[in-house]
């Protein structure tokens, strides 16, 4: 089958020093440190067969995801530039769906036919973080995509107790095969979820909500902020097309910090102006910038109120406590998508047209396009863009 | 002004004893211990004057809630029904909305020309729940329409400490009239919302809702469950007109239980059968019925549900808690609908139009046809009656 | 190995139909409808073999809880008395600790030597529950000492990932014999502390508690009120020796109802006497007698309280949900001692000294002699027996 | 009466302008803006005359905050060195207790001779923060001993609303007066306890604690950590006489991190070694000195903990949000003391006798002795300071 395939020669950094765990498993914490002469291209590679515990997917759709684009090019050390967890070669594409095609023979709940998607991070159920519940912080962690061959691939595999049904969106987009798109993007919709309801405890109906961002996350972040019943959401990007698209979601106002701070105003003026001087129950920073987000949410935040942290920066952000302490606010920092019954209640979102992830599904394309795919998602040229392997 | 006033002789009912409060403030706990040959009739009395600390407000809307009902005749000792909290006479109409005409001299959020609505549980804020901010479990409330006088009169006073505006439903409901009409129907709205999200502590979004009872409180349920992101949402409730009112507002489901077991099903069995056997997150109990509602709430609340305790009914309810502890579910139990940020909420989720009490509210009418709109309300003849006295 | 096993025919009851389930893994859901003629006693069979991701414990002890009583004798019927999950012949035993003496393959955390104790609950970790977190609710429990071999044995095998470690007893108790036996006591601590704090939310330290029931779960939840900083606990026993327990493991008041009753007073009116009419923040209900102690707690909860419900009865419990409501209280119902991070929490207090079961270990009896130790715990001779089968 | 004032000049610094309400009320936000030329000086003035809503309290004990080391001597432009609210001339001195010797007519709970506390932060109860239960957010906060006359006199007046009855005190102290030094406790133990139980949300019994500074807030934090059943207790200081109060009130291992990082080990390493890896479920910040203190407890702070930040400091911390993200963590932010039941919980715990602040307040001066006991207290030389006015 052809596949998107990822890789990069096991080569340390100068100077690093790979741990005992990483030099046994040829597993990068971080992949920059590890991998030299990366390269990402179209191979032909076995169909992978189901072990008794998996199903084997013939891929519906696979949503590009900005960590997909450090995939491109390398460093100028010629080293990879994803910084994340990876063992490579691996196919890539982590946030996927799939028609059944095969079943392991201990699977139960699923049969040949089945529309699934699966949790791209597949936790070991045995480790203290899981034992406790709290899976995206798994010390084992696996993740398809990085470590395990992804959805950039006419077929994939995972385990049955990632897997879980989708086949209630057909009615909702029409088709299989479109219901399958969407579904690709339930993952990151779940990474935004966890952020936002899990982690960060969710606001009441009728608070007002602020989003830093409307890249993929962002925008999930505003259509489940209008899904949960936020009164006003006010969007801030800076790309006027994923501006548009966040208006499409659900946002009431959409802003441009840059042009805020033109006419002399910004962001947190703005938001206090908007409502009447109370602020946002809930910030959602989904920007890699928070250096420059922070300072604009502390000003804009209501007493009492909470920032969900989604977004990555590799960089320390300067937080004015006292600021927090005076509002009584909390700074509530998640990552990951698993466990908690959150992807069954993004699917029920989904599948009952609370909201619709479809409406920033800019553009599919075939797999033989997938690097186009990746380049338009590295230009920020909308909202998501997916591959769809089988037709 | 005309006003419609409940009174009644003070006289203790054979072998009651009244409490030493009751006796200095000839308040009663449960009013039919101790209210004798009541009447309710509309009355000429002088328009309030104000205190320092209140507003003047010219009646909007005064919306008819059932308790309202049982101020009409009286029990077969000439007794009033009322058995709740009150002090006669009293001009009753607890849920209300006004324009102030007038201000008192310390008041500082509020001036002449302003739409508002305002607490009926009027709390004190000294006592030790009011300090832990449990304002609904005051310990010296008084309340108007009960123990104050209330909105079914052409002017009623309200501290500022408890008014709130409500002047941007305006621009939602095209006049200053209809505004106010609604917004007398923030009290019950704030009260489901109370019972659901602050004392329930809320469902998350793509949960499964069931809402039992369909009155004012359960359509306001199954609203607010709407706009809160449930996925479905199955109201049960008997009156036709009722039901059918559930479904404008939101539900995806409405069944009749009785119906339901004419055919050999059950609500339990229609809600697993709706949700796959998952069961519902939560449970809104908005009904008198315990007994007959909680054995069915039981068998379809989800693993790690609630229930959200908001009916209120004399009697006790069997309560299997195996079943309960089985699945690890929560009773929550709630009174009330002030403080807890709670009414601006309601406010702004009707400004934003995530929920519309208007489409519930079947009919206005004049406060010479106050006793009228009651006994409309008692007859169940669909959703929300609203007395408008000064248009 | 000898071995304490319960035994009896499948054959189910007359007019009981077993579901299909029941059928093809001949394990009942409740015993007491599928087991005829049952019989306990000790048997020679041969010392299991760890599977590959199992340990082999040699036991250390293991501790008779009041289910355990429910395998001496038969009903009327000649049927099971225990009601619950089982599958026969099986080993009893469920709340045990033990010495590793083999590790399976790919056992990686635990070591020949290492002292443990292991969840009795073992949760699939697959289903909806369990991806959840919420493993007490795992819809494919198998239970160690009911469906599979427990702890009234020589040796037992437990699976790794529901194994801790007790090393750190040894220095508490002195000696590994002892910190074993202290150890079988971790499950019903275990069992206390999830209803407390996992289900039931906690409680602020200064708050007051009350218990009802000072039986292993009520002495438990005792000792965890005290260590979890309550002001006052008053717990409620009528067996003359468990009442003088409960005040060694830290209640302030221990009082028997029917002697408050026949001193013309009640527990509830206690409650509120010596806690200035403030009643508890949390009361812990750890009967089998709800309809008998839930009225007493509605009189004495605080506002805004909550009552952790543990206890298990077959009956329904009369709620007067009124009383609850006004005073914003939750009924937070619970089973089981799994995940949610609380072995490890319960292990730590001991370790730490913060709690200490050891002061309700009443008496240790060999393997031969488990049933007297059985029966013992039927007379309620105290606070807990335990069986250390090997010395 | 003798007391201890606080004067200056009203005098914008150059370049700063007051807003509206500092012009109109003569109140400072930060007082370094405004107040010239300052000084602190014992006065004489009348005793003050309660209001009809007041108690007049003879001061018992008046606990030196690190606050008012900051009325000591001025800037180099002459300016007050105190940054937070006030208003000139105060008396300053707001941890307090007293004896009341007279009510107003219209108080109802309080009458001479109770002993009693009274919060310090004089919250409004009418302003959108404090309706909602959050009043250390209060909008028109007023706080004794910075905007009204404080306890570093010999008496002082205080509403009925804030005042807490602590006669349980004496019996645990011994004398009327020792109970009423130690009460002057109350309020910085409450700072401690809203940071972590209320604000914080807590941690669980059998969680290890972290505590950063071991002035009043970091001792009274370790022992309610310790009142709270935490397994392990790490408390981080520099001051040696403050090491050995730590470990005076419940630290299990006390360590200066200098003395860590001179022995090529840190605060983060050394606890992770401690607690096997697991790390602290709750790390309380207690310093002014959150730059250096984070990125410590970043490393510690234990899979889904939390981070209570108390300690204030005027400069941004930089924090490394993707740590806490990979963990889990929450960062929870707070100010004050007041409301959520706190102060009746603290004085609960100090009369069961499971916290004793007493532990370290180091010595008590007299009121001539004001200045020496601030000083002192700016010396850091040892716990608590108290001035007893009156004996």
């Amino acid at each position: 089958m052809k596949a998107l395939q990822a890789d990069a020669q096991w080569k340390p950094r100068e100077g690093y020093k790979p741990t005992e765990r990483e030099s046994r498993d040829k597993r990068a914490s971080m992949g920059s440190d590890l991998f030299y002469h990366p390269s990402l291209k179209l191979v032909d590679i076995p169909v992978p067969e189901p072990k008794d515990d998996e199903v084997l997917l013939k891929v519906g759709g696979a949503a590009v995801c900005g960590s997909d684009t450090m995939f491109l090019g390398a460093d100028e050390d010629d080293y990879l530039y994803y910084c994340g967890h990876c063992r490579l070669p691996v196919v890539i594409g982590h946030e996927f769906s799939g028609e059944i095609v095969r079943v392991g023979k201990n699977v139960k709940n699923f049969k040949e036919g089945d529309l699934v998607v699966a949790e791209t991070m597949n936790w070991c159920g045995e480790c203290a973080a899981c034992r406790e519940g709290l899976v995206n912080q798994c010390e084992n962690l696996e993740e398809i995509g990085f470590t395990l061959d992804g959805g950039y691939a006419e077929y994939l595999v995972a385990k049955e107790k990632f897997c879980f049904h989708v086949g209630d969106l057909v009615s909702v987009y029409g088709s299989k095969e479109r219901a399958l798109e969407v579904a690709a993007m339930v993952e990151p919709t779940a990474v935004a979820y966890n952020g936002m309801f899990v982690r960060g405890g969710g606001f009441r109906p009728g608070g007002n909500v602020a989003v830093f961002g409307a890249g993929p996350i962002g925008l999930s972040a505003t259509s489940l902020a209008k899904a949960a019943g936020a009164a006003k959401i006010i969007t801030f990007e800076k790309e006027p097309l994923r501006m548009k698209l966040a208006k499409e979601v659900g946002a009431d106002y959409v802003f441009n910090p840059d042009a805020l701070y033109a006419t002399g105003t910004s962001p947190s003026e703005k938001v206090l102006e908007l409502t009447e001087g109370i602020g946002v129950e809930m910030a959602v920073e989904a920007t890699h910038h928070q250096a420059e987000t922070i300072p604009e949410i502390e000003q804009m935040v209501a007493v009492g109120g909470t920032i969900a942290q989604i977004g990555i920066s590799p960089v320390r952000t300067p937080i004015m406590s006292t600021y927090l302490q005076k509002k009584g606010v909390n700074y509530h920092c998640s990552i990951g998508s698993s466990g908690h019954d959150i992807w069954p209640h993004v699917i029920r979102l989904i599948a009952s047209r609370r909201i619709d992830p479809g409406k920033f599904l800019t553009k599919c394309y075939g797999l033989d396009e997938a690097i186009e795919a990746i380049e338009a998602a590295e230009r920020l040229e909308g909202g998501k863009f997916v591959i769809t392997p089988n037709w």
